[in-house]
Parts: structure tokens; C-alpha cells; sequence
């Protein structure tokens, strides 16, 4: 017999994982729902209609797609069949494709169900994704995102929030050490007009946004293979390298867009919103204003923002911005949105790595019973019940074995007390009480053990 | 443009539904940890080989393949090409499916593994699973299971607390009227044994077990079919039909089965579990015997559940049993366990048609700022940010509206308070502070409403 085995770039999550995740989920949604954010949930499933085209060429490629049922070949034309070609055959033998993101479904179901909703309108979305990546460390095929948008306004009292929101997230989860890079696509915008590059808009940004992975040399080969001149690359340098304060950079920007509307928007948006963080009466930490940040070439119409763990190699672990035209593609044009994506799987990997999750994340019993033969197991049995009654997850140990193994077991689980019963107990009344950390025992009523606080 | 849809037998789920199913589920979650089940996720997507061949060949049928990525056609059979045999070709094209239900990938993962997992392994798992069944009313193609199983014994305690597990989960949902419908593989061979039916032990179960939904003539019909002699029928619909109590039935097979060992245990066992449910001191309500209860042909080997709502229509909505021989298809035999499985989805309709989900279910703000003007927006951020910094649940309105609308929103998304800040407010410090079910408005300081109960 073949031994069982996982799908590539796909993991368990067993009790001690679950209980990490859960809690780094719980941070996410419990600021979530403290913006005034409320839940959705979409099928993993969506037709590839509604998937295929949304996340460029690329994208479409790392689709997982769904085998229609039944005689799916029946219909699907000869001479792609004898010609075996499988990208054209593709579209007819499977309809469905696994979620890529949760913005696409999101806005989706806003399309759909536009005539129910109010207005402007704050969802979550805490669901996994499927993407036919190759695997690598941090990379998976099935990896959860935390979505929060909200859609129908475009005041920036909504940037400001998903700052706040980011602040109060990474506080919860005692994450110090991070940068919210900000950008705004005006900015991006006013970039390509003072360097005379706006027909190559999208081949800038894309560059640009390589800068922390290839550095300088490699994007400016990059752009001159693209056409872009060389005066024009040397300006743009001049502005991506200057360094100095935020205010420093507004001050420089300001300068050079001062013909270009579009990056004079930019800047007095991105003013505005630290402006309406104050107001809040937060002060505005960790935000950092990042010149080159386009985050590949994406939907963003406005604010663009990432969030990386200074003191770790994951990566960024969280991304977003505004858009303009997300439910354009499905016939609902002029729904203006802001959201922000955090990723669970690269935030585990870094609380892990700055060994940041609190000693006692794990899930399980407070306390479990121990017994010595058939009496005490059936006067034990009435005392796990009335702990449960009380609200203390309890637990018996099942089976007749030796109180060694049953205390061996309850080590292994983690369970940090136990309740250990014999003769003696059963006749007194009075239980062996255990702290499993500290191998302390002492004589307790079932009364005093229920008033005992366990948390 | 073509309007987006959802695939077929596939759901969203808004604000409303997911504060009920989030209720539901939490309940489940609860009730498991409090009896030491421990959390377990496994991915969406199993090999096919892990799945194939589980599920009968019905259920093979039902499983949601995922296609190749890449070249698929590649090396697929040309005769088979040419032939269009897409049953030949589907394993060639797609070597991955989608879960279709939670307990073969927890038996994988338990053979996994099985050197770390400290046995008896009690694990929960609350996850969606998918089939490619007809949809119908209350079938979808897509829907959320939540799974207890302890593995790695064999005592009754298991079950005992599945009981109680149950009980517990329908006194919170303020389901009353429920019957847990029990029975056990070793009456119903004892069944098979009395009436001469051994060699035809699994047509016998099928049939029975459909006696609630086709009747007794076509049972009996089937039965005929199947080779069963008319003798052996009507001893068994003399069984099956005795009306009683539980200690009645008992009474009646106990004399049926004095030849039969495997009956003999069945009763053992039934009449053991019982025992110990009352020494936990739980009484043995809504518990009822059903003889004819096989839940399909499945694993089980033991005690076998099902609850049924008794006053609603959507059939059972929790199942479960002991098997032996579980993680045995992937080369670990003997592992003994015992399980029990809710259905959301069920359970949400039953709900919804018993009108039990609390009024106050929704999941939003517990206070919305509403503001006149520029100045009274900027003393508004401050406030709302003193609620969340209190953590409760608070929101602006994001855009400069009218006062009407600002309120018709908090309404509409079924927010119970709100604060309204003009001019006034901003010089006395006083705001206006209005119960939006009520309408009731008064004026109190930021600190009087810090200090009030939303909850």
C-alpha cells in the first residue's frame, strides 16, 4: 500500500499550528470588526469567467481550474483533441477555477447584490486562496488572507482607518519592529510626466517596483531596454534616492510636480490623510513614504500600501490601496474602494521567527481527570461534568491504564492541571490536585477546584 | 457585458448569514474544546489517490477534480484521446480533488502522523467540504462540516461524551425538540444473524436504513429482490416494528439474540454507554434506540448516531459512529475510533425555520459618529477612536452627508446607537447620544458614553 501524502506546497495544521493561527486570525478580525467592518464569505469555487482575465497573463496561468463532472470530453472540439492542445481544450472541460484573491469575488458579489447593499459598505473576508505557484519557503498553494474594504466612498477617512487598523493589529500581535509604506498613484503618475515617460507608464512602475529585489543598476537596465531615455532615468533616480524625512520628500516632490496635476494630487491626498491620523489622535508611527512602492502593476488608483516586518525575511506581510474601477470589469463602473490584505501565512512564519507567540497559545483541556480503577473512574466521571458545567474545558482520560501513563498523556497534551482520584479520594471526598508545571499536589474539594481560576 | 454569476450549488454569504453561521459554528467549537477536542486543519485539495475508492463508487463520482496544471494533454493515452473516454482520461489530466468530506484526510493525517500524535488523539475539524451532487433544497455543492473524532481507544467513555457533546450543542442553540436516534453495528448484524441473512448483511442494512423514506412495502419489495426469504422479512419487520420503550426494545432483542454473539454486544455496549451517561449525571434524554438506523453502508463498526430535528423538515443534521478500521485503507489497522459530525448548513436552515437565532445575531459597530460640519467631523475621529481604544465596536460615517442619511445608514446596517456632534456638542462637550431602536436621544460626555454597557 502506497503511503498517503500531501499535495505539493500544501501543509496540515495540527492542534499546536491551529492554535497560532487562531490567534493571529482572531487579532485580524477582532480590529476588523472594531472599524465597523462586517463578515462575507464567497465559495471557494467561482466560474472561470468570472476569474480569467482579472490578474494578467500570468495570473491566469496559476489558476487552479475544475474538471467538469460526467463526460466532460463529449462536446469539446476534434482538432484541438487530436492536436492535444491543452491551453485550448482548457476553457471547454473545466468552467470553474479555485479563488485566486479575495478582492475579485468581493467584487463580485457587490455587483450581484448591489440593489441590497448600504453604502458605503465595509466587508471582511478571512478565507483561503489557491494559486498553481511553485512552492517555496513562504510560498504556498494554499495560503489564507484577511481581507478588509470598503467601497462607495472615496473620502480618506477610509486610509486613514486601514493605518489605524495596521497600528492596532501589529500592537495586538506585539510586533514592533514594522514599516507602512505608503505610496499614491498620483505620485507614480507625476513621476512618469516630469520624466517625460508617461507612454511607458506601466513599464516605469513595474521597474520601479523591483528596486528593493534587483536594485538600481538592474532597474535601469530595465528601463532602457523599455525605451525609457536616459535624462529621463536620471532624474527619476534623483528623486527615488533622495533621502530624508517625509516632510523632506513632500517638500521635493512638491517642486518637481509643480507642472503635473496628477502628482500634486497625489501628495496633497497622502497630507491630508496623516493630517485626518492626527485627528484620530494617533500619532503617526511607522509610516514611511515610499516613492518607488507600485505593488506590481495592480488595480490602485490612489493610496498604495505595503507593510513589511523590518527584522524579518519574510517579505511584506500585508498590502493594499485604493481603487477606482473594481467592479468595472462587471458592468458597475464608478464604485470607489479602499482595502487592505493581510497575510496569515507570512505573519505566522515571522511571529514564529521572532518567537512572538504567547508561551500558552495552545488549545486544550485546563484540566483532566486521572483514576485509579472502576470506582473512581465512575466518581470521576461526575467530577469532569461539573467542571464543563462551569465552563472549564475538561477532560477523562478514556481508557483502564497505569497513572503514570495517564499523567504521561496529559504532559503531552499540555493539559496543565489534573484532578488524580483513588480510594482514598472517593472516601473523602478530598482530590489530588496537580499542577502539571510545577509538579505541585495538594488536597482539594471538587467545590474549591470549580472556584479555582484557570485562566 | 455578461453579468457575473455564481456557480451552480454554490453560496455567498452577507453580513446577515454569516453573524448566524459564525453563532453556530462558535457553539460546535465550544462544546468541542470544552470536552478536549483539539483543533485540526487539513488542505481543501487531496491527492485523488488519498480519495478515490473511499466513498463508494457514488461517492468517487461526486468528487470535485482539479485540473492539471500546465500541458496536461501531454502524455495523456492517444487511443483513449481519440476515443473521448473521459473516464479512462480524467486520471491522467487531474491527480488532485477537493475534499469531500473531513474524516479520510483526518485519517491520513493521523497516518501521517502517527509518531507524534499522542494517542488517544481527540481532534476537532471545522472546515468546508465540496460534491458534485444534483443541488436541491438544502444540498449544496459546497458547505461546512464540524467533525469530533477521538482515535486510539475503544472505550465507551467516547461515546458517552458524544452524547453529552450533543446535548450540550442543542441546549445552546435552543434546539428542544430533537431526538438522537442510536444503534449499533452488532445489532444489526444480530439482526441479519436471526433472520438467516448473514451472506446478505450489506443489501439487508441498505434497505433497512431506508425504511424512513420509501416505507415498509418497498423495503420489503427490496428485500425480496435481494434473496431474502419472506420468513426472514417478516421476523425482521416484527422487530422492527415493535412499538416501546428503549428498556422494551432491549428486553425484546436480548431474547432474539441469545445466539447471537455480535448481537449480544450490540445490547452490551448500548446498554454500557447508557450507564455511563448517568454516571456523569447527565439524564438520558431525547436518546432513542432505532434498529433499523445503518446510516448508508459505511465504516462503522460499533455504536452508530444520527440526530433528526424532529420538527422541521430538513432531515438529520449530525451523524457519526465507531469504526475500526479507518486509517486501515492507508496501512495503519487497529486504530479504533469514534466520531460524530454536525452539518452547518442544516442546522442553519432548522434554525431559520424554528425562528431560534437571537435577535441581536448581527455582527456590527455598537455605535456609529454622525457629524454636521468640518469641525465637528474632526472632534468626531477623536471620539470614535476613544471607543474602539475602549474596544467597542464603533464608526464614522466616511463622507460629509446629511444628517438624514447618515442616521437611514446606521439604521440599515443595524447599528443601536449613535452620536451626533454639531456645533452645540462641540462647545459644551455634551453629545448627543440616541438609541436608534428606541429613538430616545440624550446629551452625556465622551466619558459618560465610554463608561456605558453596549453589550
Amino acid at each position: 500500500m502506497e503511503k498517503p501524502t500531501l499535495p505539493k506546497g500544501t501543509r496540515d495544521f495540527g492542534p499546536a499550528e491551529m492554535a497560532k493561527r487562531q490567534f493571529i486570525i482572531d487579532t485580524i478580525k477582532n480590529a476588523f470588526q472594531k472599524y465597523g467592518f462586517q463578515p462575507l464569505e464567497t465559495p471557494s469555487m467561482e466560474n472561470l469567467s468570472t476569474l480569467t482575465g482579472k490578474y494578467g497573463e500570468e495570473g491566469d496561468q496559476l489558476l487552479f481550474k475544475i474538471l467538469n463532472s460526467g463526460d466532460f470530453l463529449k462536446e469539446v472540439n476534434s482538432t484541438e483533441l487530436g492536436a492535444r492542445n491543452s491551453k485550448a481544450i482548457a476553457p471547454a472541460i473545466a468552467e470553474k477555477g479555485l479563488r485566486y484573491d479575495l478582492t475579485v469575488p468581493f467584487a463580485r458579489y457587490v455587483v450581484m447584490n448591489r440593489h441590497n447593499i448600504t453604502f458605503p459598505f465595509k466587508r471582511y473576508q478571512i478565507q483561503p486562496v489557491w494559486r498553481a505557484d511553485r512552492p517555496q519557503k513562504g510560498r504556498y498553494r494554499e495560503f489564507y488572507q484577511c481581507d478588509a474594504d470598503v467601497v462607495g466612498t472615496d473620502s480618506l477617512i477610509c486610509e486613514a482607518e486601514i493605518i489605524l487598523m495596521i497600528g492596532e493589529i501589529f500592537t495586538a500581535l506585539k510586533i514592533q519592529d514594522y514599516t507602512i509604506k505608503i505610496n499614491h498613484r498620483g505620485i507614480l503618475s507625476g513621476l512618469a510626466e516630469v520624466t517625460g515617460s508617461q507612454q511607458q507608464e506601466s513599464s516605469l512602475f513595474v521597474a520601479m517596483d523591483k528596486l528593493d529585489k534587483i536594485g538600481e543598476v538592474k532597474v535601469k537596465e530595465e528601463l532602457l531596454a523599455k525605451n525609457i531615455g536616459e535624462k529621463s532615468i536620471s532624474l527619476l533616480f534623483e528623486i527615488l534616492n533622495f533621502k530624508g524625512t517625509t516632510a523632506q520628500k513632500i517638500e521635493l516632490l512638491t517642486r518637481h510636480f509643480i507642472s503635473s496635476e496628477k502628482g500634486q494630487k497625489g501628495i496633497a491626498d497622502f497630507k491630508e490623510m496623516l493630517t485626518l491620523v492626527n485627528y484620530f489622535g494617533v500619532p503617526p508611527d511607522h509610516i514611511e513614504l515610499d516613492i518607488s512602492l507600485a505593488r506590481g502593476l495592480s488595480y490602485y488608483t490612489g493610496t498604495i500600501f505595503e507593510v513589511k516586518i523590518n527584522t524579518v525575511s519574510v517579505g511584506s506581510v500585508s498590502g493594499g490601496g485604493r481603487y477606482d474601477n473594481l467592479t468595472g470589469v462587471f458592468g458597475l463602473p464608478g464604485v470607489s474602494g479602499t482595502g487592505i490584505s493581510f497575510g496569515v501565512d507570512r505573519l505566522y512564519d515571522a511571529m514564529e521567527e521572532l518567537t512572538l507567540f504567547p508561551k500558552e497559545t495552545g488549545i486544550s483541556s485546563k484540566i483532566m481527570v486521572a483514576y485509579m480503577d472502576e470506582e473512581s473512574l465512575r466518581y470521576g466521571l461526575r467530577v469532569v461534568q461539573s467542571l464543563r458545567t462551569e465552563g472549564i474545558a475538561a477532560e477523562i482520560y478514556p481508557d483502564g491504564a497505569k497513572l503514570k501513563k495517564q499523567l504521561e498523556y496529559a504532559n503531552k497534551k499540555m493539559i496543565p492541571f489534573v484532578i488524580v482520584i483513588g480510594s482514598e479520594e472517593v472516601a473523602t471526598g478530598l482530590l489530588t490536585f496537580k499542577n502539571m508545571e510545577t509538579g505541585e499536589q495538594e488536597k482539594r474539594s471538587v467545590e474549591q477546584i470549580l472556584k479555582y481560576d484557570f485562566n
